[in-house]
């Protein structure tokens, strides 16, 4: 099977394959053009006369297990991404495959992260044939170095889920980990040895999945309650000593940034927010977890308290800041699909307000309607931002893969999307002619705020009209660039060859962009 | 279209009908015997394109909703009944689509009640083809007497779920009246002057529905949280004066029976439990809403309290003794599905080990398992049982549908089923030769208890073991409906035409009876 075939020039200009891995791919079509036809993926119908009446679903390990799902060569296996850098069950899902002489497995992680390193051994000999999700680190430089057999598929968390609902990619196994389920496969994440909180991440996989296995290392008696799986949907249960490392799971605290830049980066980020009308009482935000979205989600705990407003609903990942927020009665409801430290897996676990959302709801664009359109300010990241504000934020400037998109693409879709971001990094621009990557289409980003000035879109005559006599340095990106120019020079570009490694979709799984094999 | 044809006689011996309302049905093949075939049913993909960014999907009226969902003839529609006899959406519906002349309507509620009574005339005048669904007083008499155009088909709660997940029942416009909303639709339950606790019965509907109407009368700002009802998949929100009449939805208290005789049944019930040894540390109960099944539930608490056990969990519909059995440390879980008090919707408001259960994980026999096999003990009514331990809870001895199957058929699978039913009512015995109507097979019912004796199921040998030197009085039914006999006489038998009026479903969509027309 070939990797890519019968490449075009889509809508944003970008070469993509109309056939990957031997399925056929549309481009991408340009922004609320692309319209799916058909019906949501259907699951084979089961029947209770195959699955114990007292409830037990418990086999002897995970390689009893996935034999017993039927584990073949070719076949899809999902995961998800809860328990970050410390997950200990994802490896040995592939050490199993590999010990039984499978081949030619897909990898559908909802992430991946520098840990699954080992499984490069497994691409390269074959037993993965490729990994549709986002690949962190090691994984991301291996398959920019081209050495995966099949081409990778890079998706928002949305666009998962999407391509999940639409049969786009049928998952054969998911495998669950759970840090506390009964017998008969109830599950939740807020609480054991292994707590991340939330398992939102596997809804889909658990909807639509053919087969689901979940690995726990608390095992309790049925019901597992309240639930985040239901175990009306779980074929097998696998407990084993430990499914992850705490500390790697989630963070004692998560940390707002100390770098001078960056608190400027976020004071910007914040002042322009409110100086644009922006931040107001009944406001929906999502400021992600970074270090300078933290800060900046400081600057609005303040202006809120100090205002005496009420943010209406906050989207996590959730962390110790925004538990203080809902807490603080700054904030009615907290949202929240992943929880990244020990007071955000607290918060879930007793907080009514503190909701488990899934991702059909916060983030599916082939949905009626999603939460990202009404929220009111997101702050997003970038790796590279053009002059037509086009964004990037799986490749590095060196050309490699090293992020995922995550929520990134969805995010987009909200009221008023800001890239608080530096405008070089160790001495290469960030604001350039051309990204390498077309991540997010430019009409979606609406400010750019770096520690030279801030540029707003000009399809945004609403908040250049409202910043013009703004004491902020609002400029034009073209300024902006110019600038970054001027101290680095024009930095070297990363030379690639013709083949395609990776595609990137969009929210509606049309294919925006595709991420060549790195010379050398 | 003919409402039925080619009958043949199924494995519980009894003649149905393979052709009903022109779709091919299955008979009854015994039990655990039939194996569906096939894929869950696959509602269209939606695309955000199609749905305001803004989420506020509210228009003026529910016929502008229905109009815009393309409301035609023969479509069907579905609703809940979580607002009882109190529900003031229902039967508009069927006026609007009077008004609009459209005709063959089928009308699938989760169960119909005497409030629905206006809607015989839309039954009479052909804008209604007929109800899949229970039905309840006024609705099931005019069914008996052969008023309805097409077939009645009646299914338990589960079995409503699985026809949906199945796609044997396609519905075309789901209307679900929420206590609360947001213009989004997200919904719940547990707020607003119309509260009814929970809307678990609409869960299956808002998955599978082409088109999904939320009627409310109590609309909050985005997002109504938390959130019983996804607002991602609803198409329409319409906000009207009353949705419903409070004290119709749930009553201020439920009340135990006064009757002595009522008592004695459950008091009996009770004592066989512990005797049996079936009530112990961390048992599983369901024991049901009655009037009889609430004094059971009073001294499974009072034994449970008695020896410092604590039942794991208890089965709603919920009521003020089992949230006090909750409450008072004797229940870990309360599962629920519908709430019948207001100690009920506060409860699961506010406790967060009173949980919202979906149809699915609890009764849905098309499913990898299901929480009614592992539960130990359940208490149930019927209108007869026979002497093969059949069970009728749909007609009563006039012949005439009178119920609904509601749970019934779901939780046999228990792992103790016990029917505490008097021997006989107005005179007329309640065990007899052979029920009317089929809905329980006799293997699945364990125990009967009467005021004049208790009858264990011969296939129960343990059963009968434990109970050999009890002082309950064990019985056999025939002794049991030989008594009944000597006081009652032979009653005599309602009389039917041959035609047949409605089917029941089995848990996995088997037909395993039909009711005839009533002569007269």
């Amino acid at each position: 099977m070939k990797k890519y075939d019968k490449l075009v020039v889509n809508a944003i200009g970008r070469t993509v394959p109309t056939v990957i891995n031997g399925e056929p791919a549309t481009p991408f079509m340009g922004l609320r053009k692309y319209r799916p036809s058909g019906r949501k993926y259907a699951p084979q119908i089961p029947t209770c006369i195959d699955y114990p009446d007292d409830g037990n679903k418990v086999v002897d390990s995970l390689a009893e297990a996935l034999q017993r799902c039927g584990l073949k060569n070719g076949m899809t296996i999902s995961t998800h991404h809860h328990l970050r850098d410390g997950d200990l069950v994802s490896n040995v899902i592939f050490d199993i495959a590999h010990e039984m002489g499978i081949k030619d497995l897909v990898w559908f992680p909802s992430a991946s992260f520098p840990c699954n390193e080992p499984l490069i051994k497994y691409l390269e000999d074959g037993t993965i044939n490729r990994i549709e999700g986002s690949m962190n680190g090691p994984l991301g430089r291996f398959t920019s170095g081209g050495g995966m057999k099949g081409c990778a598929v890079l998706r928002s968390h949305g666009g998962r889920v999407q391509a999940i609902q639409d049969g786009e990619v049928k998952i054969d196994i998911a495998v669950i980990a759970a840090p506390t389920a009964d017998p008969f496969g109830n599950a939740t994440g807020t609480m054991g040895s292994s707590a991340c909180g939330i398992l939102g991440y596997s809804w889909a996989d658990m909807l639509y999945a053919d087969k689901v296995i979940v690995v726990t290392d608390n095992l309790v008696p049925f019901p597992c309650m309240p639930f985040q799986i239901q175990g009306n949907y779980v074929d097998f249960v696998v407990v084993v000593d430990k499914i992850g490392i705490p500390e790697k799971i989630v963070s004692g605290t998560t940390q707002v940034t100390k770098s001078p830049d960056r608190l400027l980066l976020a004071e910007w980020t914040a002042r322009f927010c409110a100086e644009a009308g922006l931040l107001k009482d009944g406001v929906g935000i999502q400021t992600g977890a970074g270090g300078t979205s933290l800060s900046v989600g400081l600057h609005f705990h303040e202006q809120l308290k100090a205002n005496h407003w009420k943010a209406r609903f906050g989207f996590g990942g959730s962390t110790q800041y925004m538990v203080k927020m809902l807490e603080d009665g700054v904030l009615d409801y907290l949202l929240d699909a992943q929880a990244f430290d020990l007071e955000a897996v607290r918060s879930v676990r007793e907080n009514i307000n503190h909701i488990d959302l899934s991702v059909f709801q916060a983030y599916n664009y082939h949905s009626k309607g999603n939460y990202t359109s009404m929220t009111d300010i997101v702050i997003l990241g970038a790796t590279e931002v053009d002059v037509n504000f086009n964004a990037n934020v799986v490749t590095h400037s060196d050309g490699a893969l090293l992020h995922g998109i995550g929520g990134f693409q969805n995010c987009l879709f909200s009221k008023c999307t800001i890239l608080p971001i530096p405008l070089f990094r160790d001495r290469i621009p960030v604001i350039i002619d051309n990204v390498t990557t077309v991540c997010g289409p430019g009409e979606l980003v609406d400010v750019i705020v770096t520690e030279r000035g801030i540029a707003i879109n000009p399809l945004r005559t609403d908040l250049i009209e409202k910043m013009k006599f703004s004491s902020l340095p609002i400029k034009t990106i073209s300024e902006l660039k110019a600038e970054a120019d001027a101290i680095c020079g024009i930095p070297q570009k990363a030379e690639f060859d013709d083949e395609i490694v990776a595609v990137i979709k969009w929210v509606d799984g049309t294919v925006i962009d595709a991420v060549k094999k790195l010379k050398n």
